[in-house]
């Protein structure tokens, strides 16, 4: 025996490429393709002016940051918790919400990483199914009919990494048949052109929606997400985050997340240009055959009923377009291809076009 | 029954107080009374100059921040991991090396955050008492004596709050007595005249030691901490860390950081001389009879035998001076004072004289 016996084995993470070469076309983690809003710029100024400020510990709510979410979203402060990127907002939902013992449901294509925090903290799961055209049945989210009972729900929307979103009057059913379980709703992509669930927080008190600033902001190099909910599910949180790390935002997040809020106009014009590229992309997919479920998402999840998944990746790279593939049999022949600037996605198109006429040649 | 009965409870958290007031003696967090190195604010114009590059995630491994500690420290930067604080590291120490299900072991009068991370993770402890001149004995921390085994070791050196450091040779019994343990040496406070146990992870591949950017590098808003130990023990760590939160480091802290760590003779210059102070603060502390443990650290544990120390902490707070005050038995009659400015210092000693002489006059 050896210390080494005693330590947490788990499967290291393989990350996606993160390529160094600007001549790249990086398509393959949702990043937003414009620069963030440029109040930052100001922030970063006044930061700098701040500096010595640096020497002391950071207000551990946030309290600017938070201040400027209430003010853009309507809603009260005491209303919203912050954390390092939604990725850890997200594990502390589960961490502070989804450990009565009882299963926890989410659907079984869906963000990576909700598997991955069940097992950290203990929590058993069901992952439930999606129907054939990639949707949310919330009949399978009912207790007493597919299983007893549930320790929790979770699932974005819209879905990641089919792009799916589901309408409000869905989410309404599944809050409505479990009032007894937290329901959090990950809308980590509901900026272009989705409808969040916000709204309904004041109707349903089990109701929490987890954003992040890492897309729709341009963000995410200074990871920034938040929780919204009614006061008592955000004291929770509270409780339980300051129980055990007081103070995780630092001073840049705090003073950068804020400007980057304060500009409304600039992130309608942003996610508006993000939407209409988008929109353009499917056309163009289309027409080349491609079949995809209708993303409201800053991505597409497409497969070409003629070329592998893996192959159509292999020939982007080629061309210096990295897009995400995953080899995981219920999606390997789909590529996930995130919306940048429309000069990006007319290269995209221009490459695909190529590679399947290319093959289609070569195969005949 | 309802989502209530689901949720974690904890005992919140009662921060301690963070005044806004710029007139107050700010003496009970210790934080360093001096600005962050120059270079920082280098990086804040690099920083500015890169602002578009925040739309993309950062570097998940921290790289130019991980390489300019490895040059400080002349270690190979595979022997180093960094997180958001050392409370972020130390929580995923826990988590990945305290899982075996035997009880740990730290000192009953330490850091308050050890026995919460335990609780989090579910993980048995085990306190073991100082002696009476609050030091370690590695005897109490030996296997097959006072216990058959434990699930791993930690304690900070010099300790908190008492300042008191122990020496290597008594950390090296501790290392050789449990070669089936990783031990982990909390070093938040060790460049203040401390010796640091970082020679020794080459001979004791079971040794982690954690340090922060908090106190002797001007950075407590920044959030960042660190941990050296060979390569196994920090791939482990690493392993962890990315199968469940990839990117935690935002850019800001890998640049603001990176500049801090490169300035060898301001970190030198600044923590020297608050070594100084504290030197001198101590001689005008044992005049007025005060009794403390000698500290090694950036504050002093200070109990005085005629004045209680609530008595004492209210006293200084009237005249705007905050320090730190627990109310648990064991060390309730001391304070913990930071070490600030001399100027600061030497208006404490003044107020502490003025209280400790009135108060003698209004008792006889």
């Amino acid at each position: 025996m050896s210390w080494e016996s005693k330590v947490k084995k788990t499967i290291p993470y393989t990350a996606g490429e993160q390529p160094k070469d600007r001549n790249i076309i990086k398509l393959n983690t949702n990043e937003c393709p414009y620069p963030p809003a440029p109040g930052v710029l100001d922030a970063i100024d006044a930061l700098k002016s701040r500096a010595s400020d640096l020497r002391l510990y950071p207000d551990m709510n946030a309290t600017a940051l938070v201040d400027a979410l209430a003010a853009f979203y309507q809603i009260d402060s005491s209303k919203i918790f912050v954390g390092v990127g939604s990725d850890d907002v997200l594990a502390l939902c589960f961490l502070t919400f989804f450990g009565s013992g009882d299963p926890i449901l989410f659907p079984e294509i869906t963000y990576s990483f909700y598997p991955v925090w069940a097992d950290l903290y203990k929590i058993p799961y069901k992952q439930i199914p999606l129907t054939p055209e990639m949707t949310i049945d919330p009949f399978e989210y009912a207790p007493g009919l597919t299983h007893v009972k549930n320790g929790g729900i979770i699932f974005p929307n819209p879905n990641a990494p089919t792009g799916v979103e589901e309408p409000l009057s869905k989410i309404e059913r599944i809050l409505r048949a479990n009032p007894d379980s937290v329901v959090i709703v990950d809308e980590a992509y509901i900026d272009f052109g989705g409808t969040s669930a916000l709204p309904l927080i004041d109707r349903y008190d089990n109701l929490l929606v987890v954003q992040t600033f890492s897309k729709s902001r341009s963000l995410a190099g200074m990871r920034i997400g938040f929780a919204m909910g009614n006061e008592k599910l955000i004291g929770y949180l509270k409780d339980v985050k300051f129980s055990f790390n007081s103070y995780t935002m630092n001073l840049p997040s705090i003073m950068i997340g804020k400007a980057a809020v304060e500009d409304r106009s600039y992130f309608e014009e942003t996610t508006g240009k993000i939407v209409k590229t988008r929109e353009r992309f499917k056309e163009a997919l289309k027409e080349l055959g491609f079949v995809f479920p209708d993303s409201k998402a800053n991505f597409v999840f497409a497969a070409h009923p003629d070329f592998s998944g893996d192959y159509l990746f292999t020939e982007l790279r080629k061309r210096n377009i990295v897009v995400r593939h995953w080899n995981s049999p219920a999606i390997r022949e789909y590529l996930r291809i995130t919306i940048g600037t429309d000069e990006q996605m007319d290269a995209v198109i221009k490459a695909l076009a190529e590679i399947t006429a290319t093959a289609q040649n070569t195969n005949q």
